[in-house]
């Protein structure tokens, strides 16, 4: 494996978290209606993991329990810090892609008619996930990569970084739902979108080695996440599409 | 004192957090180059708790130990979600205003040099402090504000309020440094923005009683945050203004 990623050294910068420092370099990233960042940790290689991650400025900065959007990005950058190396790609697609007043009024109308956000906005006429994942994808490749280990549940993600011409291996993100409402926006996901959410019945086989994309440049910081073996993308996109085939 | 805010019904919903629920309305902001969303969290009237924060990717959603703006945001949520009401102004002001590209080379910049990040902004020509508060400032007053509790150690920010005519007390944020780097850090903002920083020699008189702006709605969350004495504006811009009187 080569070192990928030669440019954006001006950038290059010590990043701690949890009391442990990795390397980050940025790059801003405004194509094809994606908008945000790339977050290179480390000496990323091909096989590192990569997180593509949409805004929630409810979970994650204002850390909401009606979500699992933080746990998700909290867990994300825990493997990448233990791994001593990945990327993340932050898109600024709050609400799935319809912003934050969309996403208010979502709420609201699940509150009132009882139902989830996926229904509530078709209900209320936004799209019911506005998000792509394309130039993600493309950018990914322009760092270098030829193959990732994805951290993610959603298989929409999946394609978009196959088609891009990137070998995906899933790693899915099991995080611990902070409510109510939080477990039910899961089974919203698994049942809307497909999403692969392990559950008692179906859990992903727990494994504590989790293939980083680089050997840890520092002592590997005891960031107390448990981690899920990683699957082949082919099985996740199988296993997703049998679970609820008439929904879009 | 009469409740304000009439209007935003159709985004009023419940907002969890910490293992309790309060009201949340939510409106766009987009005025002179602030852009952001003001977060309305239950029945505010005259003397309510307010935030106006400025957004910081690492600290927040990447949970960074290098500086205290998550701790911040953390600390006045907490305060607003005890009092049972309150306001945060959330602004896209990465990098005070720079955008995350400058933040990163800026953070670059005082790594090689050993210098603060302001002296590192100015080494790359970037504006040492680009943001500003007049708008959000109006907006207080657009939602029928009049008197407002700030929680903030900035004065700029005391300042923008005042000028739209609002009659502000500070709630000072005292928060943990989560790093030598973010301690460091607090330490620039004071000298170079007269940041008022709680200190060993100069601590605010801490004190269990925070006034909110309305009795809370529901039973009181034990949020952990200890709290500090309001002080009136006028004390805080004195003091801040005595510490430094050399620097812009």
């Amino acid at each position: 494996m080569t070192t990928v990623v030669s440019d954006l050294v001006d950038t290059d910068h010590r990043f701690g978290r949890k009391g442990h420092d990795l390397r980050v370099r940025v790059r801003e990233l405004n194509s094809d209606g994606e908008r945000g960042h790339l977050l290179v940790f480390g000496a990323v290689t091909d096989g590192c993991l990569v997180r593509v991650h949409s805004r929630c400025l409810y979970g994650e900065a204002l850390g909401s329990d009606d979500c699992d959007c933080g746990p998700e990005l909290e867990k994300s950058l825990d493997l990448i810090q233990r791994a001593g190396a990945g990327v993340l790609i932050y898109l600024e697609q709050e609400g799935r892609g319809a912003g934050l007043i969309a996403k208010a009024r979502g709420y609201r109308e699940s509150e009132l008619s009882g139902t989830d956000t996926f229904t509530s906005y078709e209900a209320l006429g936004y799209p019911v996930d506005a998000r792509t994942y394309s130039a993600s994808a493309r950018s990914l490749v322009e760092l270098g990569l030829r193959s990732v280990q994805l951290l993610t549940n959603n298989p929409a993600k999946v394609q978009a970084l196959e088609q891009a011409g990137l070998t995906v291996t899933v790693v899915p993100l099991s995080t611990r739902a902070l409510s109510d409402r939080a477990r039910d926006y899961l089974e919203a996901k698994r049942r809307h979108r497909k999403h692969w959410i392990p559950t008692d019945e179906v859990p992903w086989a727990p494994d504590d080695t989790v293939p980083g994309c680089a050997e840890p440049d520092q002592p590997t910081p005891d960031l107390g996440a448990e981690t899920v073996a990683p699957q082949p993308a082919s099985s996740v996109l199988a296993h997703a599409a049998g679970r609820d085939p008439g929904d879009g």
